[in-house]
């Protein structure tokens, strides 16, 4: 066994695949998003991104900023400790309270990010359920289908969206077994929402639980902020939310909302929130701020549906093979993961438009695209900017336009 | 099925065994280390928190705060992406840098904590080296069985620090099956340390690779705070070396370094560091800091040897039972869950001393102690109320004292 050697062969594949990942080494400018330096190999540069997830700019806005530089001067830096021994700061529990009432559910609970809240959560309630079958969606995240897989017990995969295989299959059970359907709210890389009343009705007629992801929807839908449920009055429909702190709240973390025993059960043991340091004070302060101000604050949301419609509207006009969809995010459609990383290569090198290429395995083979994320800090000549530079070089390589 | 009175059942459980856990909601005095406002029912007091894993009060370091404040205002607040789509930020570079040199390998990669560096290192290295084979001490923390067990392949338990046993266990292979041994440096309930050589020596005789968690060492030993190995001249022996950013540097964070093809694997092939938000530059920057400070200075990991010594001489001097160690971790058994939850709550109320009782599963049932983690800023004054409060409650609770 030639350690190195196998490791490199692991490489070798990806490579070949045309899917090995560079990372673009970049510096967001604060109070000037869209912004960032770009440090390459010849020096740094300014550049314009146009595919971060800090969908409206939270990540700058001077609540946030004050929040935790008060936090830093009051608490220090890090937490100190798990959420049990000395961890749990009175911030956690400000915060816990205020995601449950964003939420309108009991109870929530904080995790170390959006990918652990799903793959702790998932893994333990086929622990705190025995038998529990889990129903879940095709298209769902890679930090569902890993708290699944490590939970263990029986899965099902159901037609994306598709409401009459779900409960096709869900018929398949008895009610006395235990069920959880889980599913997002925002699919982000095609921006289509799910059909949140009728897979919940579906759910509650076989009697199982909904788990819903709605990491890209929290902060920047429904009135205060609670999602793509919140939008629609469906919150109370739903078992348990699912959220992050890292996209429209423009922070780190994750976290849960369900009923108090629900929430108390994953809390006593689920091994990813108890053996691990809690969020540090900064952090967990910024999103406290965060979360108040989008409770009020309607702007932002407004502002981004109508900076997402616009970029839509200019890419239809010229032709460009956009993804129509309800959300806020714009797929522009390639088709092949080599000339995907060539556009974003040369958007990058000769434009500064930074975005990135998505290939498989993140979107299937043969819809290789670039997702590009407008937020309400992008100016109209930003856009012009932008649609310059893709009419360009969609000439230039020769790409496919719309039909 | 009643899922409501399922989790209920599920708490009942926990009560009934003495081990439902409830977090004290408390909040650090920056600059006032180990001091921390303690919010009950009745309103908030002042304690003295004993049970830190800050072990060296980084987390309110000058240099450390400084960096967080000045990233926030430069970069803003969250990374606003994963690493790939936009969430390498030049503070995540720098650190990585720094990591790799901390000890001595040639790259390093970032999780969001050390749990996940864990997680998805040990599950992702059953991935990439197919039919491995991974030799787990006993005592091994949560988030490496974790990762064991979600790597999904072969493993073994072999006795604690038992190099004899691990020769024995590891002979079974041919030198053809690829093989990883995973075991800590200082494990951090006992305090004991590894025989970090003769454990790599067996492993190199068997061409089994070495994994090992420095986690409660980084920072803390070696001339520049690359941990037990550090100090022992054995970094070069260890193939991959895993460490945390949320104990002795003062944040939260995880990394592994090792060679490059070993970091560039596991970085293009681990779900839990792909499919999630990258650290928040501000935690990032403070790292950086942390290291590097750490790297230079000699007083923090000086002082803490030498309040750990100081109060397990006066825990001997008065027949306390404490249990001895080569580390700075101080515990103290009592051998019964419910007074040891007994003994930390008067702490609390009385005393205004925060300790938590480490109970099963943390540690094996009839072993359940206290855990006090001295630190630079435990005064002598602290110690003498300390030691009063525990003599006069080991009294009052007619707890053992030592042989
Ligand atoms: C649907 C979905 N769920 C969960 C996550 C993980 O959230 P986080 O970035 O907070 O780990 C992501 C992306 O990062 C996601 O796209
Ligand atoms: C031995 C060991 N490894 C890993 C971890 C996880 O580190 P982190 O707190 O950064 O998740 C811990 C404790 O938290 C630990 O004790």
């Amino acid at each position: 066994m030639d350690y190195e050697e196998e490791l490199a062969g692991a490489l070798r594949a990806l490579r070949q695949e045309g899917r090995y990942r560079e990372f673009a080494d970049i510096r967001r400018k604060r109070g000037n998003f869209p912004h960032a330096s770009y440090f390459s190999a010849d020096g740094q540069r300014s550049i314009k991104v146009w595919c971060s997830n800090d969908y409206i700019g939270m990540g700058q806005h001077p609540k946030v900023l004050k929040a935790m530089h008060e936090a830093i001067e009051t608490a220090g830096a890090g937490a100190g400790g798990t959420r049990n021994i000395s961890g749990t700061t009175h911030y956690h529990v400000e915060l816990e309270r205020e995601l449950a009432d964003l939420h309108g559910k009991a109870a929530s609970l904080l995790f170390t990010s959006g990918y652990v809240a799903n793959e702790a959560a998932l893994s333990t309630l086929a622990r705190i359920l025995p038998g529990c079958v889990i129903f879940s969606d095709e298209q769902n995240h890679a930090s569902m289908i890993e708290g699944i897989r490590h939970g263990g017990g029986p899965k099902r995969i159901w037609a994306h969206n598709d409401v009459e295989d779900l409960d096709r299959q869900l018929s398949e059970y008895s009610n006395d077994t235990p069920k959880v359907v889980a599913f997002e709210s925002v699919y982000s890389m095609d921006g289509d929402i799910a059909p949140i009343a009728e897979i919940c009705a579906v759910a509650k007629k076989h009697n199982a639980l909904t788990y819903l992801d709605e990491v890209h929807a929290v902060g920047i839908y429904g009135p205060r902020g609670g999602g793509i449920a919140d939008r629609d009055g469906l919150m109370g429909e739903v078992d348990i939310i699912e959220g992050t702190l890292a996209k429209g709240f423009g922070l780190m973390g994750g976290y849960i909302a369900a009923s108090t025993n629900m929430i108390d059960a994953i809390r006593s043991y689920a091994p990813g929130f108890i053996f691990t340091t809690s969020l540090a004070p900064a952090i967990v302060a910024g999103a406290v701020a965060s979360i108040r101000h989008l409770k009020e604050s309607q702007v932002e949301r407004t502002q981004l549906q109508e900076r997402a419609r616009e970029l839509k509207d200019r890419m239809a006009a010229a032709n460009l093979p956009v993804l129509e969809n309800p959300s806020h995010i714009v797929p522009v459609m390639v088709g092949d993961p080599v000339r995907c990383k060539k556009l974003t290569d040369a958007l990058l090198e000769r434009f500064g438009v930074y975005v990135q290429p998505i290939n498989y395995p993140t979107v299937r083979r043969g819809t290789e695209r670039i997702r590009l994320t407008p937020a309400p800090y992008h100016t109209d000549e930003d856009m012009d900017y932008l649609m310059d530079a893709l009419n360009t070089l969609w000439q230039e390589m020769d790409l496919a336009r719309a039909a």
